[in-house]
């Protein structure tokens, strides 16, 4: 089997500790899922005798009422992670511009382009400066950002945002803008570029309803672009049946509740601040992030497995290109596992005789 | 949106007419889900908080256990169909052949391959005879078969698949063979070459719960081959949580349902031959199929839709290579489907005054 590099392998910790570890490697909704995504997916197992419609009809409408955004522009998939895969083979970018660190999933998908990476920097904080504008140019294909970023947490100014956008659109370079996080920014709707979608045939926003509506295991994932011969084209870049009955019931019954994504962000954003100010008060150099996780550096390289022998599972960053060693990325949950993380991490700090 | 060349499409349906049709356009067993499958479906719904098993420990586990394989000889993914894909990723075949009639799902995977087909004829009843050995070649990457073959039902006699299989093992030529009707035919151990896996590394057999478990919905399926570095690549070849923690715990409640796949095939069995029976007494001319559809011909092109007038969904096989105008598949279901369908047709009969 091959290495697998993301976070959320819940499965290989029980099998090495014989338990359930607190998951902090992967950034799901601490709240669990609504009551209402619980009842659709119990209602859709008796619909499961039929193929799913491949054309996802009912999610496609649910979602365009929720987004004021055409079903028509808008594709379903299996996972977000499922739609980067036929994005990248519809588009089979030869050179992309992507941002260092980023998500692994970017690059996997357009394996054998030429990818330039915008190294993000320590000492800017990862943020995303001006300094990418420069390195938008025609030969380029597309451009692949996360906004917010992961694991860095950071969002792009808006004003910058669409100064990229605009830099893109002008040179007609396909700009892909990953915005599964977006729903957990205190101040959501400064961040998306959705609004562009109708006058920008050349962006395609990604988002997905695993980590909000906490259904990571359930698969569901879209992209809207108005490019509506794109659509067409990524239905048929694979298989018809795709995304299954369960996931679109799923993705209808999470499109009616904005409220309960309005209400965990205001709660994860007061988690994140108290989280990020434990963390620095022990001496942890942490990212400015906004979204439901954060990035922070510890000088302990062995970190993960420390705390999973404790029954907390973090995400090493190491793995990640323009990080290294001794970054890490915990989830923003409840202050449950926020006490249990840091009551793991001063038993560390004890052991080490810090 | 593309065409849609598949059956089970119920909801173009509903939207049309306004009602749920009875469906024979999908070959699902009539039976419904086992209830422990049901179940099994249920009981996940709380742990879709997690993201999937990237490698399907626990459905690997249960397969093998079912199908006396070792789980490291298994690749599951999101469906039948989604394995396709992946091993057209994989295997990237640039000379291939295929029979037609078969199922347009391999020639979609491996569009843009030189491509061809192997002509089943009317008047051999769609057999794969000797015939077919003289085409396997050393110029082939690839063959893909389907035994059952899906539209026609006809299966391959074993000697001659296994000299197929010897051949194309010979000659270096990848084999593929559908077996995602195997377990409806009456003598299902006679038809599969899982026993040739452990010497022949050569062949891939593909699989799924779909059908006999009656969850196309839920997306569950997987290949078996004793070539652990295709395997390995197969991983790589898509993103790591195609299979939903949903699709993985129907596949082990249903690995454990031997007996009610059993069960299923000696009812289809006798419904098919009363179906078979039936449709011939009315002069439709009627593949000699053994698993849980049949192709049959009438002179009625307008078949499909004067059928679903009368709420009755059938699979027009117009569409299919090697077939045309006036070819149409029933699925075998219970007597309630087959006496729907047959009043349907003397309905329409009686309208023309035959």
């Amino acid at each position: 089997m091959p290495q697998y590099v993301h976070g959320g392998d819940v499965y290989s910790h029980a099998e090495q500790y014989g338990s359930q570890p607190i998951d902090l490697s992967a950034n799901i909704n601490p709240f669990g899922m609504p009551e209402s995504v619980k009842r659709a997916l119990h209602a859709a197992v008796e619909d499961c005798v039929c193929y799913p419609d491949p054309f996802c009809r009912a999610p496609r409408r649910a979602i365009g009422r929720a987004e004021s955004v055409s079903p028509d522009w808008l594709y379903c998939g299996n996972g977000a992670a499922d739609v980067l895969d036929r994005l990248a083979a519809v588009l089979r970018p030869k050179t992309a511009l992507l941002t260092a660190p980023s998500f692994a999933e970017y690059e996997r998908t357009i394996e054998g382009a030429d990818i330039r990476f915008h190294v993000l920097r320590e000492n800017e904080d990862f943020a995303v400066t001006e300094r990418l504008l420069g390195e938008i140019t025609a030969e380029l294909d597309a451009v692949y950002l996360c906004n917010p970023n992961n694991p860095t947490g950071r969002t792009i100014e808006p004003a910058l945002l669409n100064a990229i956008a605009d830099r893109c659109a002008a040179l007609g370079v396909r700009l892909v803008v990953d915005e599964c996080f977006h729903d957990f920014l205190a101040d959501s709707a400064q961040h998306t570029l959705a609004a562009r979608l109708s006058h920008d045939s050349n962006l395609i926003l990604l988002r997905a309803y695993t980590k909000m509506y906490a259904v990571p295991g359930v698969r569901f994932g879209w992209c809207m672009t108005s490019d509506t011969a794109l659509i067409e084209a990524l239905y048929r870049a694979g298989q018809p049946w795709n995304v299954s009955v369960l996931a679109q019931a799923c993705a209808v019954a999470a499109a009616e509740e904005k409220a309960f994504a309005e209400q965990t962000a205001q709660r994860i954003a007061a988690e994140r601040a108290y989280l990020r100010e434990q963390l620095s008060a022990r001496g942890f150099m942490v990212c400015a992030g906004e979204a439901n996780f954060l990035l922070f550096y510890a000088a302990d390289t062995a970190l993960v497995q420390r705390l999973a022998a404790r029954g907390v599972m973090l995400r090493s960053c190491a793995n990640y290109r323009g990080l290294g060693d001794g970054w890490y990325r915990t989830a923003v949950k409840t202050r449950t596992e926020t006490t249990a993380l840091l009551a793991a991490l001063d038993e560390i700090r004890k052991e080490d005789g810090v």
